[in-house]
């Protein structure tokens, strides 16, 4: 029996970095999940692309973090060992994280006014899964029956 | 109706960048809650700031990231387009990340014996929201009554 | 009285810095719990070490981070004033994080096909204590019986 809290999304990203903007996406699974008040999960299956939170208002924000962390982070160096050439997307993943929680405040990602949800594609193009488990609180679900 | 769950607190930063210890500010709002066993989750809802966990003994810990932060990690540069100038804060936003949890156990954050809850501000000096929920274990609230 | 939602795991590192695949010690905990659906949540009590998610098949991924970590992200640095002389290492906790949450689906944490779950050692040889709190999910657990 499959577990109705977990849903998941699937993103194809168009090049090797890039900040894909998931709002959206992820607030849909809110609103169709009909919880008014709890919290929300993300969790990407991936080793070599990260989730995370920032400015999807101006589109030079998402590139200079990637600019950053391709030059100073975590650039390219001819001492990694791994063979498929990817290991900076492996550092990247792990610097950033590839889980993220957000709050639902009366059906709604409770979000700052600039900050939007992203995938941080750092291997790509590829499809890549988010998955997205929405819990309800016990205590505000009990109270609005 | 405002959901009971969530709380916030307002924080007033003093410097353009800066670790705030909100260690006891959270406490609180665990221990006004009356919750003895659950979580507590923080998210700031700001894109040049971060939450972490950090030694809160030294105060050279939070000087010598900040100096690491501004020089290796996210330094100033000037390919960045973003016009504000604060790119190097929304990078480091990303790395470090602006969403926390804690556990709490017989009301109290379960911490390690040097370990504080910060506020990281890299944009400052501003006034910043860092919201708080709580959440009570459902197994324990109901065998504790 | 004890939390019984709450267990700790005790992890002996071998060298200065490592990644430790904590996986099955973490996968044993939730077997032992007996919940099938529901949210696993790890948390660090320590502040120069962290936990991460990343490819546990080919060892060379986690010692290219570790080069990266240790070369670019956040070297030693003689302008750093915390005598201990371990601030790369605190550098490296607040980047990665002390803190991690999975999803229970069926009983097993949902992992992607490469993924494991690590504790990432930047100050050993020590032995690190990893708290494990599992939450049921309680729709499915009620539906349940």
């Amino acid at each position: 029996m499959p577990n109705p809290t977990i849903q998941t999304l699937s993103i194809s990203t168009q090049a090797v970095r890039q900040f894909v903007d998931i709002t959206d996406s992820v607030q849909s699974v809110v609103t169709r999940s009909g919880v008014r008040d709890g919290m929300c999960f993300l969790f990407l299956p991936h080793t070599t692309a990260a989730l995370t939170l920032n400015e999807n208002w101006d589109p030079e924000v998402p590139s200079d973090i990637l600019h950053t962390l391709g030059t100073r982070t975590a650039p390219a160096d001819p001492a990694h060992q791994h063979r498929e050439g990817n290991s900076p997307a492996h550092v990247i993943s792990s610097l950033i994280g590839a889980h993220l929680f957000l709050l639902v405040d009366s059906g709604k990602l409770l979000l700052g006014s600039w900050q939007g949800v992203f995938l941080v594609e750092c291997d790509g193009p590829r499809t890549r899964r988010v998955v997205v488990k929405i819990l309800e609180d016990q205590a505000s679900g009990e109270s609005a029956r």
